[in-house]
């Protein structure tokens, strides 16, 4: 269970958009976090229909845990929240992209600012070829 | 089964970088794929070992159609390919991030440029809150 968020600008939604997603077999959706001042991709998760809806109500980024089967909001531990400006879903509706404003050190655990801060190649010899 | 393509820059790659990766039960990782040159998220799509290390021999996108069973190389049948320039993976080393060159229209099948081309509240009535 999660608590009472400090809460960011609600994203209105309509019921039509809701029912136009389509969830995975276990009720999920990937869910991209960009940062909207840099466009830098922050990190990867997942959303259920419930981190979705507080997503967008509260306006701060709520996922699904399937490691924990559990809702977790971003920052309520490290205390980097993630203010949600703008949420788009794909041509498929089984996609979001959260668009975030990124507070403190960064989305990563490892205290990196994007999760996806190694890159195939670099700095090592050449690879099989 | 894909034929030969067009070939891009090659990315090198160790095996402890492929060793490193975390497939998912069907032997998949996500893939986020980001234009280079305006930082915008254009398409998400799944990859198992042979797309991932086909992307990175040939510079060019390929993944794994989870519907169809098979390979695809983006751009063979559309045009519109992405000529990859980096190939980043997250801390959890289960997820990937293509930093692309777009050609032509565009990475979505209904002819926008991104798949991301609908958000939440976009000139709809205040949702339900």
């Amino acid at each position: 269970m999660i608590g009472t968020p400090a809460s960011g600008t609600p994203i209105s939604y309509t019921p039509e958009e809701i029912a136009a997603l389509k969830w995975n077999a276990d009720g999920l959706l990937p869910a991209i976090v960009q940062e909207g001042a840099t466009g830098q991709v922050l990190m990867f998760a997942w959303m259920n229909e419930e981190a979705l809806r507080r997503t967008l109500e509260e306006g701060r980024s709520v996922f699904w845990s399937r490691s924990r089967q559990e809702l977790w909001r971003k920052g309520d531990t490290s205390g980097d929240r993630q203010w949600v400006s703008e949420v788009a879903y794909d041509c498929d509706g089984d996609v979001v992209l959260l668009v975030v404003d990124q507070e403190g050190d960064g989305a990563c655990h490892t205290g990196e600012r994007s999760c996806f801060f190694r890159t195939f190649g670099s700095g090592a010899e050449p690879g099989p070829r």
